[in-house]
């Protein structure tokens, strides 16, 4: 009676790109609560963003058998540098904003993450234990998900976000074994634009925006957050953000002409 | 914009009879972690069969905002006692044994407990940490669950499997809770942009690409029809699409001015 997980490993080929994203993590136990609890699901790749205690002997302990997660963590010095070749970057959010983003519960994160072409680098962006993940470290993600919880008390710990996160995208994997529709509902013929070049795009769009004066950078209000919104809930293929790419060095050759 | 939560707390009316029972924990701080994962979940019953060591400022300290059902719980001396009065006993089970019993995995148990006669008293049942349930034990659950995992590494920690179980109680509850969600998964602050809104932006948009020398149009291609797919994709809201139009306005003047 070899259970449930025999429907072959096949199914879970988009999860090998899943990487857990922890932003500047106080508690290194959380760190090895997390391997523990990714290695369960069956993750390996952990990134950490200036954890502020690490390698540390208590993650270890908390890791039980996952240590080998811990010893080919990654750690990074910003956000940026985690997501930077990721085709969807998904925050972990208990709160809601000022600024509407798209929002997703934990089942429908799986199935963005099973409907992503494959090969996709993905990244699970969690944030630090009091205080989650600032305003502009969310404006980074294409959606953010909500653990739905107590109202009254909403507080989980990052590790068990963790936890219950891979545990839903293992238990989509498996319930829809059964291929996932593609992403757009029909098989799209570019691959989606990574973290990195939207970034680039973004960085050049605000100083075009400067530029043009449509755009006071002493008073920058929402207006960026507005415009990334709009476009990582596109999900942009290569080719069209480098459409967009094209257009704004268009716009900065024509300024520059007298 | 107070969230997805809002969908009345009624219709988790049968979680309320819902306890979590932990059988010989050893570990105190496990205990701890337990409390916080249902409380964060909406549980609030707990039931210790002879735990090596509770009370506990360990188990205290690791519940956090939750030392209220720390509190509440209940001690007794035998799992019997623990189920004596419950109408669906489910016990956690990591490994298969030799006498087959049903076996649910997280998201059929909570059709389970959502499914049975309201009113009706219900028990989680979790064992030690290193070794689980003993045959015995399972003997007296209507049926075990089992988390999916990663079949080289299976040992979740015990409170991680109670707070995958109240998560997949929870969000299960609320799935099955119909109102459809808001379209983007959170309510937007914005009307979106009507068709016509959207026709005289690509419009602009075409005419300020031609400006810039970016497009040909005696050969224009794909490139609108890039611009639209992609914009459509985001279905804008109206103040997105006014961002944008404004945006193009901006370098109308600018093309303008010498």
């Amino acid at each position: 009676m070899d259970t449930i997980d025999i429907d072959s490993e096949m199914a879970f080929s988009n999860l090998e790109h899943v990487r857990v994203v922890m932003v500047h993590t106080s508690h290194p136990g959380n760190i090895g609560a997390a391997a523990r609890a990714m290695k369960t699901m069956g993750f390996r790749h952990l990134v950490l963003v200036q954890p502020r205690d690490f390698p540390s002997d208590t993650a270890t302990a908390m890791a039980s058998g996952a240590t080998d997660l811990l010893d080919s963590a990654t750690v990074v010095d910003s956000l940026e540098d985690a997501i930077a070749d990721c085709a969807l970057v998904v925050g972990a959010s208990a709160r809601s904003r000022t600024l509407p983003w798209p929002l997703v519960n934990p089942r429908e994160m799986a199935q963005q993450v099973l409907s992503m072409p494959s090969g996709s680098q993905i990244a699970l962006v969690l944030g630090r234990e009091r205080s989650g993940l600032t305003n502009d470290e969310l404006a980074r993600c294409h959606c953010h998900v909500n653990i739905p919880a107590n109202p009254d008390y909403s507080s989980l710990n990052v590790a068990s976000a963790v936890q219950v996160l891979a545990y839903e995208l293992r238990m989509s994997a498996q319930a829809s074994d059964a291929k996932p529709k593609p992403h757009w509902g029909v098989p799209w013929d570019q691959p989606p634009a990574t973290a990195g070049q939207l970034e680039s795009l973004f960085q050049h769009w605000q100083q075009v925006l400067v530029d043009i004066d449509f755009l006071n950078p002493h008073n920058p209000r929402t207006l960026m957050s507005k415009v990334r919104r709009l476009i990582l809930r596109a999900q942009p293929d290569e080719v069209e953000a480098n459409i967009l790419r094209g257009m704004l060095s268009q716009i900065d050759k024509h300024l520059r002409k007298p």
